[in-house]
């Protein structure tokens, strides 16, 4: 059911559609099958009341990656859920994501993300969780 | 060194600097000690590319519930790590979070968000932990 | 695919069967559909080396509630992911944990679960998510 | 206030009193800073109601490996929440978790635990974040 081999370029495409990600500055970098990486130069619109890159900046940053990486096998996966563990507060610079499928089932997938500064530190720790369907990705409607 | 009586029309004014959440339409609506609430109208910019509304966009409305009613007794909370479960897709519509902090200890705050529709319908479930640090809140800068 | 009507007394037999939970002292209080309880008494056995509630005690607890939970709808349903989190220390006395299926789709079971000590202060805080089969629970082997 | 040379002797002499880990048969197999193992030989009494080994029993084994890695540069560390993932079910043979602290700051350690079988495949994933005190570790009391 999923195709055994999965159109990369097809599934980029289809996530340079997502609207919030994309008016929030996110960028993809890379896809490869089980492995993403996106990326977001803090700007002040990122920050949050303190003067810091916001919670949900980090989080939309980290989540495009975990979604390609989840889907990069060809076959619909949704998100059941995510934790993201604050390590250290951002100013400014760039940031990147980078998301690893650690483990995939017939049904589950599991991916870890780690988001980095420019100085390749970690400064987010995230993982998500998806569930594969018997459907093909990106959608045929595309 | 927390205020025996925080001034929440303050705590209100400062969370209404946090840009990325200002910018993404997120709308406070309510803050009582230990409580607070925040609403967002699902527009199309909110949209993933399958046309629900996006993670980062709850877990954005999410963690702006959860950051001020850590934040609410007037002594600084640095959020550590937070969950999120999407519970069920939205596709439009307005969505309200509600946090409350379910426990708070000398150092640690930890709160629950319920993430609702129009219907009352729970589409996301948030938990967030922060450390509380000995300075008031919102801080004397402002 | 599901009974219309579990049945709960098979249910509860069943996890009645539970070795990790039985031998750790852990014992099934209630059983309802989307909710359960279960109770732990606090021996020396269950301490850790600070002379507290070993975290893998309140886990225990936690689980087996959650497993009851997520299946009492007569369908078996698998954990894939949960959270714990440690509010009070607990140096002795009985747990009890109660468990609510907030959440149930077709294939995805969420479920909080409440950890609360004999003055019903909250001591833990859970939750699990649990992945829905088309199989009858119990067991047909039971 | 933290050893400059935590004593990690002391620190595992300390670990092997916890009485509900030594019970569930958990064995402390290696420390250093920063990191640790511990080892279970899964038998008949980690067993769920459907053979394989109960959450409860895989939680204490990484939970120990965690507390051991955030308590191992000689301050205590207690936890304040976790997350645990199951990939794949284990109906016998030995497990291994492998705890590694992934980020430090002055009050947080954050520690990701990686739970494989014999054939070394990860069986879970596991992650536990602490808030650190201004006390020796181990206890003067010990």
């Amino acid at each position: 059911m999923p195709d055994a081999t999965p159109d990369l370029e097809a599934i980029k495409r289809h996530f340079a559609q997502d609207h919030f990600a994309a008016t929030s500055g996110i960028e993809i970098l890379e896809l490869q099958q089980g492995f993403a990486r996106t990326a977001l130069k803090v700007e002040e619109r990122h920050l949050n009341s303190v003067g810091i890159a916001q919670g949900g900046a980090i989080f939309t940053l980290a989540d495009l990656a975990f979604a390609m990486a989840c889907n990069s096998s060809g076959q619909v996966a949704v998100a059941i859920n995510t934790t993201l563990s604050f390590l250290r507060p951002t100013p400014g610079g760039s940031l990147v994501a980078e998301a690893t499928e650690v483990s995939r089932s017939r049904r589950i997938s599991t991916c870890t993300v780690r988001v980095l500064d420019e100085s390749e530190r970690l400064v987010a720790l995230f993982q998500g969780t998806a569930y594969i369907k018997d459907e093909p990705f990106p959608p045929v409607s595309d």
